[in-house]
């Protein structure tokens, strides 16, 4: 079997990357994008065989842009994988807390460690793009005095030391990732959840009335998010994942809604993980 | 009258400046934050009297984080403000097209010009945290051969030359923004519009039965985003906006909410812009 060719974004040491280990192991080749853009197009084209992307945070929310990714370059979910946060504060070896004067880090990181830097009032916080990136260039660089928030895995790739473990605020945090395929493939389980979309007809109380008919067979929403069709002002579609017990009955609803409400795109039934 | 302090995420020439422009005009202090955190917390602490947020665009959808943050430093929304998203190619003057060997921007804004850079094959995109940041830089660096994407306004602060004009895909295209006020005062308006957020008993349906009641009542959804509550997996709170012809009947209908489905925050209520 030749070697599974796996699309990330972000550089070695990224939750991507964690993921993508944990969900293939260690015999793949790692495709590294620094935007999620090219992660979903090398799927499409084929020059990979699977993509890992983030797609909800307990935190965040919806990662809206990824959800309009899979939309556009037509890509089949396949699986999703639940990842804990863990956030490292890291800096070069042989430097104390006292000594960092600056952390940069993704927004989102330096959002979730809040309560951490609030007693440590003097250290400047500073956005980055990556989490993992500003571990590579405190490595590449030897710079004094900075820190990186990343994952344990970030700190043994590039030789950092931690110097404050797991900082998170929320200590049940975790990010959803979903596992992206070119093809439908024909499924060797019975799948018992689903991400739709589903664009309604302009009707009034017409979501009311498809979410009482979900509900009426026994699908759960566990996510549902509104998104403005773009160039038809009043027109909604939703993003919607589903959970339920029985697929079969999950087809019909497809069916009936497809035929009743509006247009169905099914990106994907897989495992629940949750 | 003193002036007004109104808190903006980004350097003069943003798109957030340009709202605060078109909002208050030019007799305002503008308070420039790299963060939305700060931005959010200069209004609850009293040093800023409004903020200008964005919350939602027509490609990328809802703007989480910043719910998070209206929702967590308890500021009102006291207006929305729809700006249209035009996007100018710009460089140092005497520069053309083919000079240009890289564009950094937000990746937002790069989504947003696809169609143009694909014209423009040899042209390499990065990431960047800001749009007008860039043309800050380009300028202070003197950078040859370096693009931004960002507003006319940043172009004419800075001294770049706009080499496209409007080179974003889709034409009608916005960004909503919010205005974001500490203290809830008593309206001298009569509003139609109301962002609301509304956490649910678990429940089986009672989602759908939530939404039939307010489209029975005449509460038209303009967005709804679910959220996991976090360290209750299984309970989901609901960001919305909702539409209506009659106040007293929205009320009523909040108090309605309140009692037999679940906790109702109110963000604010105020005029629909769009």
């Amino acid at each position: 079997m030749s070697t599974l060719n796996i699309a990330i974004q972000g550089v070695p040491g990224s939750f991507h990357h964690q993921v993508a280990l944990a969900k293939f192991g260690e015999n793949t080749e790692i495709l590294s994008f620094n935007q999620f853009e090219p992660v979903a197009k090398s799927v499409a084209t084929g020059e990979a065989d699977f993509a890992v992307m983030a797609i909800e945070n307990s935190i965040a929310g919806a990662i809206f842009p990824n959800y309009e990714l899979l939309d556009r370059y037509e890509l089949t979910v396949r699986d999703e994988y639940y990842l804990p946060i863990a956030h490292q504060l890291m800096a070069l070896p042989g430097q104390k807390i006292e000594d960092i004067k600056e952390v940069r880090s993704h927004p989102m990181a330096l959002l979730q460690c809040k309560a951490f830097f609030a007693e440590h009032p003097s250290i400047e916080l500073k956005d980055d793009i990556d989490t993992a990136a500003v571990s590579k260039q405190i490595a590449t660089h030897q710079w004094k005095g900075i820190g990186a928030i990343a994952s344990t895995i970030a700190a043994d790739i590039y030789g950092l030391e931690i110097l404050a473990k797991d900082i998170q605020t929320v200590k049940n945090n975790f990010t959803r990732f979903i596992i992206l395929q070119k093809q439908k493939e024909i499924l060797d389980f019975i799948p018992n959840k689903a991400s739709i979309k589903v664009t309604l007809k302009n009707e009034k109380g017409i979501l009311a009335k498809l979410l009482t008919l979900m509900s009426e067979n026994g699908l759960d929403l566990s996510k549902i998010q509104s998104v403005p069709v773009i160039q038809k002002p009043w027109e909604y579609s939703f993003f919607m994942d589903t959970v339920f017990e029985d697929h079969q009955v999950f087809k019909q609803t497809m069916e009936e809604i497809q035929e009743r409400f509006g247009e169905v795109k099914i990106f994907g039934e897989y495992i629940s993980r949750k």
